[in-house]
């Protein structure tokens, strides 16, 4: 079976009756959103919030219904995937472009479950690109700061236009290749003004569903 | 004379020939970007960039050119208003909503010069409201940290509908009467996901040109 299909079907088994479920965006979170539909189907009441519109379509098209995030106080569980997750259970997250929402919505969750298969996993963050959402506004500024920083900006773009967030922003890929202090980086990044978020999720998922080709392991947070 | 026009009309002296000019947003700065209209007709030579919609439009009705904050690598000198300034030059600005495009063009600035007029000179920040510019799609999950921090936050409303910005989001305004501790409350701020900016523009400012009743005068950064 494929692992992407194991590890997002199998965090379906952490949602409770009642609950309000927070679904992330991506390949194996759509396993999940599969699953969760079949199982409102036999019966399963929850309210789920979304954090993206790709991932509100998906959702609705198949009989869940989404309430805005701003009308719930608190959600119970979010259900997400990730780029990369090291061994301290942080990762980098945005690869698709709704880091901003999938921060905002895991931050305001109870629990955090990622959904990754084996090949996410790495020692040290960084392997591949951190995305920054930027406002649009100053986005050559903003890069010129970055590239001054050494931290090898790339602004996002599909079909040869600059990408747009779903918050009308734009993204910028750093490659950093180690990110040896994500803490320290975080903070760096967060206090350049124009700098809306950042792709590093510290400390924020709880347990971590890893699909592999001999099934999937859990790890949850000391 | 009004305090707020000779302010505003004495920082154009400042400009010269071939600058690129930052061109802020309010009541006083609107007497600079009078002044500037007639320079520019008796033959001056400048590229401006605006930090508002509203600013844009003031200018271009004047025959200002205003050139895209992108398409410049730097900008010479930036004039704009303030709600507070302190005796160390730090100030709070935002009441007119124009906050994050204000301080994106300001730190790009080799010079800001802040026109106000005496009302706006305090011993403490914080008299009023500090504006903080946030993202629509949390704003009540923001607004209630806020709460809990004890921030006394109220969004802000434009004939009962909710303010939005030229960036598209939204406005909370925090009470705190003093701000003690304007550096730590910025880092403090900064670092909540879902805030984009905030109206505190610490070591922002190189001029500070003062209205009063008796003239102008002009302090700057030691």
């Amino acid at each position: 079976m494929d692992s992407k299909k194991l590890a997002g079907e199998k965090a379906v088994e952490f949602i409770e009756d009642g609950m309000i479920v927070g679904l992330g965006t991506g390949s194996t979170v759509y396993y999940s959103i599969l699953k969760l539909s079949e199982k409102i189907k036999s019966g399963l009441k929850i309210k789920a919030v979304s954090t993206s519109n790709s991932t509100t379509q998906i959702a609705e098209s198949l009989g869940i219904t989404i309430v805005p995030f701003n009308e719930v106080d608190c959600v119970d569980l979010t259900i997400d995937g990730a780029d990369e997750v090291d061994s301290s259970m942080n990762g980098i997250k945005g690869g698709g472009g709704a880091l901003l929402y999938e921060k905002l919505v895991a931050l305001s969750s109870k629990k955090v479950i990622w959904v990754v298969d084996e090949s996410k996993i790495v020692n040290t963050l960084g392997k591949y690109s951190l995305p920054i959402e930027v406002i649009p506004f100053a986005h050559h500024h903003i890069f010129k700061k970055l590239e001054n920083l050494n931290m090898n900006p790339v602004i996002r773009k599909i079909n040869n236009d600059i990408y747009i967030t779903d918050g009308n922003h734009y993204i910028i890929d750093l490659f950093l290749k180690n990110i040896e202090k994500p803490y320290e980086l975080e903070n760096q990044l967060r206090l350049i003004s124009g700098i809306v978020d950042t792709g590093l999720f510290l400390d924020v998922a709880d347990f971590i569903i890893i699909g592999g080709k001999d099934g999937v392991r859990v790890i949850n947070r000391k």
